[in-house]
């Protein structure tokens, strides 16, 4: 992509910066970025491969809004202000049409955070999409995943599932209604990073963690960071009203078992999952009463079993086991 | 990779930081990092594609290395001071041994600049690495590409040619001695970042650039941002003694066209490309004289002609263009 790599860049990539932040942006060796006074920088890089990470019949805007979403959710799961993005995108050829949409839809997903991309790299090969997002925190005050204690409840944010659903939908595994479609397909390809949520719930949480890798894999991240365990009751997971009617009428090809244990364990959610200490408890359901945040009560933490963090899961204290059938993060291929 | 990505990171990836401006390194959604107060962040990302910017038959560890210092080239041309980096690796399997050499390689390439490893993701694919390195410079007092002044004379740090000279060399286009060859290697897998240099020069410098795309290119990036035009003595591009003795001796398949044709439009040297003014010209002569930065004048800036920006060769003031038979950088595949 070398030899028109800077026209490339001028073309679909530079924009004027937003923030005064920016004092320089994309067209020199380096950014030159200003972090505000007693703020804490936070960074963090997601790569996105194509057939792995999406199918390969996803449109470059789809692909755009997704990188730019599940990287810019990890600045949610700190409490972060996101400020900036860098971009690396290797791609098999300079299609000027597939990168017209590539950059609409990555201008689109960050307008709403008021991000600026500042830079990046563009190379030639396999389609591949890295981005990097970068926020500020108060000195001290990001959420970690090393911070929940014993007694405190856990929360999600909105629904848990689409993601897995979305998958499935997209393999052609299940059907369903062009409504719920739609739906599933917009949390698939832009789910939300819960920055807002993130920056109302920081003074009141302990531990958060963004949900990509399947509740249950996050949960285990929280128990292991904390060494603690948790107890996660299945009957409260928030499952999206439609998903909960296709699967009540038996549509969509999904049982129960089927859309509770891809609500635990399918990842690809991008909700923030957190701890709050009793203490602080009625402050947060404050925030949900008046519709400040989307967020429920899921379960609790225990102290640790036989020197194991561990995450179990119940049904009015039954235990209860995710079905194998479900189990794990599906790739589009192995 | 998702099953086995977080012992992957466990394993290879996650070192004891060796700043205390690293806050939290790799193992949460976010790094956490502290930038210190009066000084501006610069942040650059560049990506390697296997096959094309560097050959198949590369070692884990030099893939390592030539990422690492690639990246780490453009905080030298910025006068900046590395802190930390991020690392986005895409390989087509989780081979111990590849990753054990590889991490081993990338480690050792950050010592001496003393850069924590800070953050970045592991995923499964066509192998692709993406280095985001990340520095601060006193505020206000980066150097950049539009700087430059007519009257400025321009200088180069090290040798030129030498990365399209190993470029050659590893494609089986010429041959050279084992001396030759092992210093050659070296200079393309593991290109010395001219960080010291930069903050040394920094406050007699106008206009800098890191040559990665060729000097004519690069000088063409001054000449544009800063619209002027630059003037290239040919007869003064330094070349490594070796390189020069082969040339003389009829060895290397290496005519002095070659030589120097590469010299300006290879590319790869990662050497500094930078403008002083006249009246700084006794400074940054005596820092060469006392041998405290290793540079050489080859031009000087001029007035833009015609309203072009332009990069004009000449040899004894007789104009000179570079043999189109080595022109511009040539990756390994189409």
């Amino acid at each position: 992509m070398s030899l028109n790599e800077f026209s490339l860049i001028k073309q679909f990539f530079t924009r004027q910066a937003q923030q005064s932040s920016v004092i320089k942006s994309v067209g020199d060796d380096c950014a030159i970025l200003s972090v505000p006074h007693n703020q804490q920088l936070v960074v963090s890089m997601d790569t996105l491969v194509a057939g792995r990470h999406f199918p390969e019949s996803a449109t470059p805007y789809q692909i755009a809004t997704r990188a730019f979403c599940t990287s810019v959710s990890d600045l949610a799961a700190m409490g972060a202000t996101p400020l900036w993005f860098t971009l690396g995108l290797t791609l098999p050829s300079s299609d000027e049409q597939w990168l017209s949409q590539f950059s609409e839809g990555l201008f689109a997903a960050a307008k709403p955070f008021n991000m600026d991309l500042v830079g990046g790299d563009t190379t030639k090969g396999p389609l591949t999409i890295t981005v990097q997002a970068h926020g500020v925190v108060e000195k001290n005050c990001a959420l970690q995943r090393d911070a929940a204690q014993i007694g405190d409840r856990v929360f999600v944010s909105g629904y848990l599932g689409d993601g897995a659903a979305a998958l499935a939908l997209l393999q052609h595994k299940i059907t369903a209604s062009d409504e719920l479609s739609d739906y599933l397909v917009s949390r698939f390809y832009s789910p939300v990073p819960q920055i807002a949520l993130g920056q109302v719930i920081a003074p009141f949480t302990h531990a958060a963690i963004d949900i990509s890798d399947g509740l249950l894999a996050d949960a285990q991240h929280i128990a292991d960071a904390s060494q603690v365990s948790l107890v996660i009751d299945v009957d409260r997971l928030p499952i999206h009203p439609s998903l909960h009617d296709a699967m009540q009428k038996g549509m969509l090809g999904y049982e129960r078992d089927a859309i509770l244990s891809r609500a635990l364990t399918g990842g690809d959610d991008y909700q923030l999952l957190f701890t709050v200490s009793e203490s602080q408890l009625p402050a947060v359901n404050a925030l949900i009463e008046d519709k400040l945040i989307h967020a429920t009560e899921i379960g609790s933490v225990a102290a640790n079993t036989d020197e194991q963090y561990t995450v179990q899961c119940a049904i009015n204290g039954v235990p209860y086991s995710p079905s194998s059938l479900y189990r794990g993060y599906q790739h589009f291929t192995a």
